[in-house]
């Protein structure tokens, strides 16, 4: 089974996924990449999505890092790398959302998570390109989000006393992911503490927000709230945060979570894991909690393959493969390569689009690299 | 029909809608109104929502000022008055969009839209309370309002040279719902100029948003966006003002637009209408935009029998019939009361709430207040 799905990861990843993307992303005359592409690749939106050109910056430098050196992932790595070096910051550092397709700023969100996948596009291609620049810039970053985060006025949101003083899950896989990029012990085992505020112990899960005051988490929808996908991701980053910074308290905790997750998160009648749920079943301010979105089903198939061959149990392996059988039922799409991005609960696409201004060349080529490398390893 | 219309729409206001919030949704102790209710009306959100308090405000002071002198009315619209004058405004008179329980500051969102329903409000309950500060505060905000649109730094949010520069039908829709209230002729006036920038003539729709180049406007999915709903709501709004400032042209058009929406709204495969589509049949950037909205239903409903009763042609009750009989099957609640708010495309809920941080006491009540007074004066 798990050759079988190494092969069919690895074909997936290099015939159908990074080819559909550098045949439509690549925006030759003016830098950066479309992320909006329909289902043929065709253009639907001509502006540049900051999340996504990061996070493909990232990608593209990873598999010349660690596949093969092949000048074409390094020459679109580069289009995309010098595009934001040139537009994506503003007058205090903080990076844009979206560019114009010529790179003019489009849009400012006051979160830090445009700075985020900048740092970490920033910081693979400095090591793929060798320009110390984008290393330097990428440390500069990793600096800068955590002060971002803990005082959002920075950002230009203002710090509101009728505010709920949250630790958000997103904040503490943002910090690992770099964190791990740039082995920085104290911020991974920072983020192994900060993850036990998110602890849901009834049904193992752990919650998307946490207040600072537990008593009040279940007043609000944001602290009731659950996303499957979260947990998976952050899951298998965590897990490499312990290889780092042990915690068997911990490292037990996220394996009940991953099978908690599997759990609540499941769909008994269509299948698939639902995007959000409300702990206590009451409703979701999010309108497409139903939905059955590609990067929690790809972050949910590398955590639990993560899961196996760190315990090396075989419940992790049935649960892969109704996973994996599920998903690649739905979500890849043969005839113009990559994945549908989001599915109806019934597992119907909902959406004809293989990009848009949250999916790019990210989510799904990371988890079938590192499963294949991963795999590869054993 | 109509006489059975009316007395099922004025059944559904005074004895299930009406009586629903005012069950379920005045906060006694701190004042303002919560909005996040479940099906049997309980609270799953103990924030104040400003768009909600606001627009509940204006709903049961037009209730006080137009249908009958009832004290409960009177106190319940008070609740929410005096909780907004107290708690809405930050130091430079700009409108939060939601209030902690006590009224503490949540959240700032960089729009002008909470400063509109609290003007609303504010203007309906001056009426109704002969306080003439709301009034005069309702006439500030009106200034207030053109301002910040036009400049939207003045919100919080830098001016990008990258963003297209768009007139939102919003914007528009906005503008007319204040200054019929007011009875302010230029603005009338204005709104009738600016809602032909929005014309599609194709299909015979607005487009949601237009760019000041329309060469580009198909360009950017924002500028494709179709809003079957907003159409239905700014066509009546616009009727109201061509009744001060006549304009044949513009007449012609929005019945043609009314129409088009019908034909090109319509979910041909299981009825209802679309919340957003793709004038080119693109992929839309909003997840939702196949589910069937309460809003939609209730202004389409208000729409066609507006444009019924302006032209007597029974093209529009056919029209109004279909569209009545499919929203009367699935979204009022004979068992709590009120509408369910979120449909999924095949009709059925996708959330049981009766409200949220968007739906609350306006659309349904003021659709069905308007309909039984408009029918009742014929």
């Amino acid at each position: 089974m798990l050759r079988q799905l190494s092969s069919l990861y690895e074909q997936n990843l290099f015939e159908s996924v990074i080819p559909f993307w550098l045949l439509h992303s690549l925006d030759t005359e003016h830098g950066g990449y479309f992320t909006c592409l329909d289902r043929d690749g065709s253009i639907y939106d001509t502006r540049k999505y900051v999340w996504l050109n990061g996070r493909q910056v990232w990608t593209l430098s990873r598999l010349y890092n660690t596949v093969e050196r092949r000048p074409e992932w390094l020459d679109a790595a580069r289009l995309g790398a010098e595009f934001l070096r040139k537009h994506v910051f503003d007058e205090q550092g903080r990076c844009y959302f979206s560019l114009a397709r010529d790179g003019k700023p489009s849009f400012y969100q006051r979160k830090p998570y445009a700075g985020v996948f900048v740092m970490l596009g920033f910081l693979e291609y400095a090591k793929a390109s060798g320009d110390p620049w984008y290393r330097a810039k990428a440390e500069e970053l990793f600096r800068k989000i955590p002060e971002w985060t803990a005082d959002p006025r920075l950002l230009g949101r203002p710090a509101l006393e009728g505010g709920l003083a949250y630790s958000q899950l997103a904040d503490i896989y943002v910090m690992c992911s770099m964190a791990l990029e740039l082995d920085h012990e104290p911020t991974l085992s920072d983020c192994l503490q900060k993850i036990r505020l998110h602890y849901e112990p009834a049904h193992h899960l752990l919650y998307e927000s946490a207040t600072i005051d537990p008593a009040r988490r279940r007043e609000f929808p944001d602290g009731r709230l659950i996303c499957p996908g979260s947990i998976f991701e952050i899951s298998w980053f965590l897990f490499r945060a312990l290889d780092r910074c042990p915690d068997p308290e911990v490292e037990g905790m996220l394996l009940k979570c991953l099978d908690g997750a599997c759990e609540f998160g499941w769909d008994s009648r269509h299948g698939g894991f639902f995007y959000f749920r409300d702990i206590d079943g009451k409703p979701t301010l999010q309108l497409e909690s139903d939905m059955k979105l590609w990067w929690v089903h790809a972050e949910a198939i590398y955590a639990l393959l993560t899961a196996y061959l760190r315990t090396l149990d075989d419940k992790w392996m049935r649960r892969l493969e109704q996973v994996h059988d599920w998903t690649w039922r739905r979500f890849p799409d043969p005839e113009y390569g990559e994945w549908f991005g989001y599915l109806n609960r019934d597992g119907t696409p909902s959406h004809s689009l293989k990009g848009n201004h949250y999916k790019g060349c990210f989510h799904i080529p990371r988890a079938l690299l590192f499963s294949v490398q991963d795999l590869s390893r054993r």
